[in-house]
Order: structure tokens, then C-alpha cells, then sequence
């Protein structure tokens, strides 16, 4: 049936809503909440639709977004249908069933994930499934060539182009913005585009953001390559596998993370990467809490590399506590900054020229942690960032007091001396997002004490920033429950952790990044 | 925040729409696709919410539905806030990962279901995730008590309140029809509600509907019940266990049923029941393959049912072929009335009073199928059920006749002559639906030969019904490509019913009825 186009200017995060006439849907045996097919000069897209009785007979209500998806205007003319069952629900509905898929179905099933064919519903019971099943790496490898082929990709060349990822989970791991200056000044590419937060208190782009632009249109991240051999950007908005970022959000409130290799590699290959060092924070306060975990993850990654032709190495982290002093975009950065100047905490010096030296040995450069080291110390690495900054569009001479802090601040102290025994990561981030980070930039944490560290009564724990007084308030009200620091002062206390029936059951924080 | 509501005369299918203007949205840190609360007067809902520019700033743009939760009118104000994660959530991950439950994570999530608290892409993961683990009986009965308590509950008074149910599979069984005005005119009460059809040609509530209303309130089923013992009405607005509509709507699509147990008992319960007899059609065309299967189920019914205080029967009944002739609402209406007035198929007559007898049995009058069949060989079963059409607001004097059924019919003939080997049930059901059924009532399909029959070559098979030539013709498509009914002149030919590779892999249609 030929309906005219009315545009709704409403936005409904993402999902294709169509308003038809109650006797229009009638007509085309549409209910409320079926799936039409809406077509235009060949182009087809499917769409959620809705009743009204206030739409006139033969227009058709399109969403603002769904209207720009065929690039429709007022008055056009399109064919509209009720729209046939997707083949891949088939193919989810076995999947339901424990089957395992072929690589075909997969791409099908990708492909809809995309077009908007499967509903969230049906999206939601597929990565339920993958999840108590698990994937087989054929399952992940045809999952991640399916992620980059439904989507956009990018090539800087033969060269080796490096990159790094994290597997994420500490809070604090600002490691990537010492990393690429230090490789891209060695003279090798390292396009590194990076997320937002997710879960955590900042992600690298949050944190970058607080420097210079980081929304970078891909001409732009290629003169930033041309020019400086690296970059730091967001990689949101560059349509690479744009499957992985619907899954992720319905995984996420689901606190699932079936696609956690496939969603990393396709990404990587897609930004045409070759070498890509994986860090894997292991240890009670990351994602992967053993030893056994991450080695049995580290050769998944190893091995999906492989057969997408990807050098992978991995690294198995320190992850017991937060990495640094800061939490929060705007206070990272500038202990990021600070650390190229000359400044830095052990353990953040530490990780970011292992993690240079474990991408420059992938690539035959020996010694590759003392060259990272020396790049630090000589000035070259602040240099290189320097340089990028203002090719991204930032201020080249940006001092680490220039970045903005949120003004309303408070320090939490010890109510006795002691050893600093335990620092739970989760509780710190959650202290930072309540204090109002990654959306207020300025807000966050700066530990005062890290493990082992001995602090006398009354002595500075940490510091809560905030950009308003709520949100301090809110957050120290948090601390004081969480309690994220705990002393010890002789060797017999405090080892009673919890008790059963007790207070109150703590839910555990899901950690979500990429 | 206080805003003032705008009503649209829109539908969308059931979920919880609330339009916020752009600057609003961003003041309450909404974005779209966010939930939000909305309070009026002391009552909450939750709403999900879409953006727009074209709502004014002091204004909330509420979905018809949504606001008739609240009975807001326009200009009404409400307080809007971003609504917290729901408690409930924290189970359904736990469920995720195959926890058990216990009971009051359970309700707790029966009653996010039924407030719209949970996404449905979470109620998606949660359903899958039971489909996939199983649910134990305590938690089958944990669910069957949340699905009761969320819901309005029905009593008829102490004495046995008698009730049957199919789990469904096979097309035309209209046995309730019958089985009803048997058990009322024995003087005991029989208040029978049923669903309308899900993925069959008819449910028995479209079947009824060709007779009299079924669409009754609570006071009118009542009255029914007082005078006449017994009714045949749709439950679905009678707002009993509303959770299980909402669980359907999302296992449909999935292909899946793991709540099978809880969703009938609850209705039961709700109902008011004491004794339920239930019908498990099992074989190869219906949803229960095998009697070992079909064991195990009933055992699990009736142990359910022991829980929730309820006398469960269940009978395992012949399911590998059609049930009488007639498929489809107006269609098995004739047949079920004809069938009380002395003419019927011999499968029908024997299962509606073999069922009629396991009810009588269960309150301890014996000899249970020949009561029924005295009763309506007497006329007494006819006679009741034209007082129940009478009462509910029919005609008491329709005739078989009188019912309307599609004028655009055509018989498929035989392509040669044998016996009838194999009545596949699923693809009649599907011819009957593609011929119109069930929204097209007078659509369907009549077979003109059963199971053990002898055809002549240009014989009758069947007959398709429908209101339409359009629906004919696909119809009479459809039934080429199915080929339903199978043939066979000698033992050894029609052996091999398929080959891989082969022309098509079919996928085998889901069956969900209630």
C-alpha cells in the first residue's frame, strides 16, 4: 500500500517507530507493535508500528531517525507492508535451543541485528543463549568477520599498524595516553580510537576530551596519522562494526558480556590494525578475577587473532587496585600529562612502557620497555602528545593546572593508623560516578594512599571532586557505606569480611567496557 | 520535576510511551529510550521516554494507553523523575548466570513485569534463560503464585468448581464446546474461559464467539454461571494472572514455553478452580511427541497442582491427526453444535465424553463417560448449551446453518486412490490460517477423509473455506507446497519423506496455545 510521508520530529533511542491510521493497519493486517517493511526508490527498512487515530488515512507517521534512514523527506511516497518473520530468527530460535550456528547464519543474523530486522527482544534471548552456551571459536571467529563486514573499515596501509586494548575493569587505567605518544614518536602508526565510559568512572575518549577534540571525522583522524603517527579518538562515530555497539546495549543492563572477544577484534581489524597488544588486568578488583581466567582468555585472544590474521600478544596486568591516584576524566588526564612531564606514579610508569615495550618487541624492536622508557625521560613522548593535541585541535602548551577540576571538594580520612590493606576498585568508581564522572568531567577521585601505603589517624585516604555540591554530598554519603579503604593495624584484625544474615546482600558492580 | 500532560491518540501495542521535550529530557538527565517515573495523586507508573522538539518545555506527551494507567486527562500534572534500576533486575541476572531462585525474587519480578518496571529485552533474557535451565518446581510454583497474586482472582463458592484445559497441538479441537454443557447440565459448575488462538486457525473463544458474545465482565460471566452452571468466555480482559499475557507476548516470537506449567495453573487457580481436568494431545502433530514426554509433564501438573491446592486429572489423549473435520472458528462451531444435536465424527464424540468423564470421576460419580454420553444422546447437552448462548446474548434457536461460513471455496481431490496414510496437522493449520483463520471467522479448512481412510483417485481430501479470493488462492498455494495429506496405494512406496540436501530445509512451526 502507497502511503505519503509525514515526519514526527520525536526521537525514540534508536528504534524505527511508524504511526499508521488505525484503518490503514486494518487494511494491511498491521497491530500495534508488529514490523512493517517501508520501501523507497528500491531501498527497504523495517520499522516498529504504532496506531494512531489522529494520522490522516493515507500518510504514514516516521520517526526523525527512521525517516533519515532512506533519506525520506515530507510528501515523499512509500510502499508500505506488513513485514515477513527474518530468516535469522530462525536461526536465533536454534541457537535458543543450544544449536550451534553456522557461519552463515551468523552473518545473517548480524546482518538483521543491524538492519533493524530482529527486535530487541529477540536480540536480548540471542546473547541470553551465547551466553550460558558460550561460542565456539568458529562461532566467535564468523561472529567477528560478520561485525566488520556489517560496517565501515579503515586501512593506514602495509606498515605494521599497531594498537593496544584493555580488557578494562581498574579504574584509573589512563595507560593509553602514555602509550601512543611513546610508540607513535618511535615513528610507528598507532591509530587508536577508543569508547566512552560505560560502567566506568572515564573512558580513554572521556579522558582525552579534557585535552583536545576527540570526535574526529575520518579525514581528520588520517591527517592526525599523517602528521603525527597517532592519534586518540573517539571511535564512535566512524560506523565500525555497528552490530557490536547494538549488542552492547542490551547486554549491558543484562550485566552479560557473551561477545567480549569477538566485539574487541572486529573492532581492531576493522580500524585496520595488524599488531594489538591486549592488556588483561587480572586480580580480585578487575573483570578477570584469576590467574586461570586470564591465561584461558589470552589464548582465546591469541588464537582468534590468528585466524583473522591479526598479531595478538597479550599481557596479564597487575589488578588489585586502581591504577595511579586518579579516577575521572579531567584528574587522569592531568596525572597522564604530569607522568610525561616527568612526574609519575610507579605503577603507571611502570604498565604504560611495559605495554610500549611489549607493541615494540611484536614489531623486532628489542629491549622494548627500556626504549619506552627512554622516550619518556628524554621529552619525546610528551612531545608527540603535545603534537597530537593540536592537530586534533587542542592547545599544544596545555599544563596539567589548566585542566578543569571540579571546585567542591572534600577529603575522606583513616579513623585510625594503619596499613593500607585493601582499596576496592569497584567502590572507588562508584564513589567517582556518584561524585558525577565521566558526564562532569571535573569530578572524581585521588587516592592518597595506595596498598601497603602507611597512613597515620586522621591521615588522608582520598579526595572526592565534584562539580557540585550535590553530587559531593551524595558521593561522601556513598563513601562512608562503601568504606573503599580498609586498614589494618595488627595482622589479627578485620579478618571477619562480612557475615550472613547480615546487613545488607551488595550487589556486585557488573563491569562493562571496551 | 512538575509537567503538565498532553494526551496522543497513539497505540503502541501495550508498552509505556512518555514524549519529553528536548532541554527537559537533558534537566532530568533523560535521554531517549531512558525509564522514567511519572506520579500522579500518590500512584507511580513507569514510562519509557522518546524526545522531541515539538513538545512544549512544561509538557509531558503520554501514549493513550500510558495515561489511561494513571486516568490522566489532559492538563493534569505529574512529577517526572528518571526512574532507578528496578530490584528486580539484580534476579534476573542471577538467573543468567542459573541461579536459582527464591520466592520473593520471583514475585519480585512477576510484579516488574506486570508494573512495566523490566525492558522487555530483559524480560527476554529472563525467559530465555528459564527456557534454557529449566525451572524447578518450587520455583514453577513460585511463579504460579506471583502470576495469581498480580492479578484478579474469581470465586465461585466451595463447592467442586470443575475446569479442563488443553496444552493444545492438534487443529479442531473443540472439544470444551462439548465438554461444557455436559458437565453443566449434570448440575455442577463449569466457569470456562478461554484464550483466543495464538498460532492455531481457532481458539475456543473465537470458536464460541461465531454463537453468542464471549466477551463478558465479571458480573455478566456471573450471572452466566448462576443460571446455567457453566459459560464459555474469553478470559483475556478479565485481568487474571496479567503476567502471563505479557510473558506470551515475548515467548512467541522466541519459539519458546518455558512457563507452559505456571501460565495454565495460574489461570486455573485464578478462576476460581478446585477440579481441572487437562488434556494433553500427544504425537507426532501435536506440541507433545511422545507418551514419555507426556508422562513426565502430567506428573509435573499434577504436582503443581497439589501445591496450589488443586485437584489435577490429566488425560493423554490421541494427537496424530486432526480433531474431527471441521478446522476453523464458524466451521468447528457447526461441527460442535451438530455434534450435540446427534451427528458426530466419532473422534469428537469420544473424546469430549471420555473428558467429560474424567471430570464426573473426579467428584466422585462413576461411570463417567457414559453419563456424558447418556446426557447427550438425551438431548441435555444441546439443551444447555443453547441456554448458555441464550444467557451470554445469543441466539438459543441458532442452527448449524445459521452460522456464516466463507462463500469462496475448493476441494482438493486425491492424485490417486489409497489409503490415508498421514494428516500432517501443522500444515492443515497453516492452509486454515492462510485461508483467513481465525480473523476471518468463516475461513478454514474440512477434511473430507481421516487417517485409515480409502480415497479413490479424484477423490475428496479436503475442502478450503475462505471470505476472500485472495486468501483462496494462497490457500490452495500453500496446500500444493505442503501437501498435508498423504497417500499410499501400496506398503512400500512413499518410504522416504525427504531428502538432504534437498529442495528446502521447512522449519518446523512453533505451536503456543493457552
Amino acid at each position: 500500500m502507497e502511503l505519503e510521508v509525514k515526519i514526527l520530529r520525536i526521537t525514540a533511542g534508536g528504534k524505527r517507530i511508524a504511526i499508521l491510521d488505525d484503518d490503514t493497519a486494518a487494511n494491511l493486517g498491521v497491530h500495534s507493535g508488529d514490523r512493517v517493511s517501508v520501501t523507497h526508490s528500491g531501498n527497504a527498512m523495517i520499522a516498529i508500528a504504532n496506531i494512531s487515530k489522529d494520522i490522516p488515512k493515507n500518510r504514514i507517521g516516521l520517526y526523525e531517525e527512521t525517516a533519515q534512514t532512506l533519506n525520506l523527506r515530507n510528501g515523499n511516497m512509500v510502499e508500505v507492508q506488513l513485514a515477513q518473520i527474518p530468516e535469522s530468527l530462525t536461526h536465533v530460535r536454534a541457537k535458543l535451543k543450544g544449536q550451534r550456528l553456522r557461519e552463515k547464519d551468523i552473518t545473517n543474523i548480524v546482518r538483521d541485528v543491524v538492519e533493524r530486522h530482529l527486535s530487541e527482544e529477540e536480540i536480548s534471548a540471542f546473547l541470553t543463549a551465547l551466553n550460558i552456551h558460550g561460542l565456539s571459536m568458529g562461532e566467535s571467529e564468523a561472529m567477528s568477520r560478520a561485525m566488520i563486514e556489517t560496517g565501515k573499515t579503515l586501512s593506514f596501509g602495509e606498515a605494521p599498524v599497531l594498537d593496544k586494548h584493555s580488557v578494562g575493569g581498574i579504574p584509573g587505567d589512563k595507560t593509553s595516553i602514555l602509550v601512543v605518544p611513546i610508540i607513535a614518536a618511535a615513528g610507528l602508526t598507532i591509530p587508536k580510537t577508543s569508547s566512552r565510559a560505560v560502567t566506568s568512572p572515564a573512558g580513554t575518549a572521556d579522558r582525552v576530551e579534557t585535552l583536545c577534540p576527540v570526535n574526529l571525522t575520518i579525514e581528520e583522524i588520517r591527517e592526525t596519522v599523517n602528521k603525527t603517527n597517532g592519534c586518540l579518538v573517539w571511535g564512535g562515530s566512524l560506523e565500525l562494526a555497528p552490530a557490536d555497539d547494538l549488542f552492547i546495549q542490551i547486554e549491558h543492563p543484562l550485566g552479560i558480556d557473551p561477545l567480549l572477544l569477538p566485539s574487541i577484534m572486529s573492532k581492531k581489524k576493522a580500524i585496520g590494525a595488524t599488531h594489538v597488544a591486549i592488556d588483561i588486568p587480572t586480580g580480585a578488583g578487575a573483570k578477570i578475577k584469576t590467574m586461570t581466567e586470564a591465561y584461558l582468555l589470552a589464548s582465546d585472544f591469541v588464537d582468534l587473532g590468528k585466524r583473522l590474521d591479526l598479531t595478538v600478544q597479550c599481557a596479564l596486568t597487575y589488578g588489585e587496585q586502581p591504577l595511579g591516584c586518579s579516577i575521572g576524566p579531567a584528574l587522569e588526564a592531568r596525572e597522564a600529562l604530569t607522568a610525561l612531564m616527568g612526574k609519575s606514579p610507579p605503577d603507571l610508569f611502570d604498565k604504560a612502557t611495559s605495554l610500549a615495550g611489549v607493541l615494540f618487541e611484536m614489531v623486532g624492536i628489542e629491549n622494548g620497555q627500556r626504549k619506552a622508557e627512554s622516550i619518556i625521560q628524554a621529552g619525546g613522548a610528551e612531545q608527540k602528545l603535545r603534537e597530537i593535541i593540536e592537530v586534533q585541535g587542542g592547545n599544544p602548551k596545555i599544563m596539567p593546572q589548566d585542566i578543569g577540576v571540579g571546585d567542591k571538594t572534600s577529603t575522606v580520612t583513616a579513623n585510625q593508623s594503619g596499613r593500607v590493606l585493601w582499596i576496592s576498585g569497584e567502590s572507588i568508581a562508584q564513589i567517582a560516578r556518584e561524585a558525577g564522572a565521566p558526564r562532569e568531567k571535573g569530578a572524581g577521585v585521588v587516592l592518597k594512599a595506595k596498598l601497603g601505603d602507611i597512613v597515620k589517624k586522621d591521615g588522608d585516604l582520598y579526595e572526592i571532586y565534584a562539580e557540585r555540591d550535590s553530587k559531593l554530598e551524595s558521593a561522601l554519603t556513598l563513601a562512608t557505606n562503601l568504606q573503599p579503604v580498609v586498614l589494618s593495624r595488627k595482622g589479627e584484625e578485620r579478618m571477619i569480611l562480612d557475615q550472613v544474615p547480615g546487613k545488607s546482600v551488595q550487589e556486585k558492580t557488573f563491569i562493562m567496557e571496551r
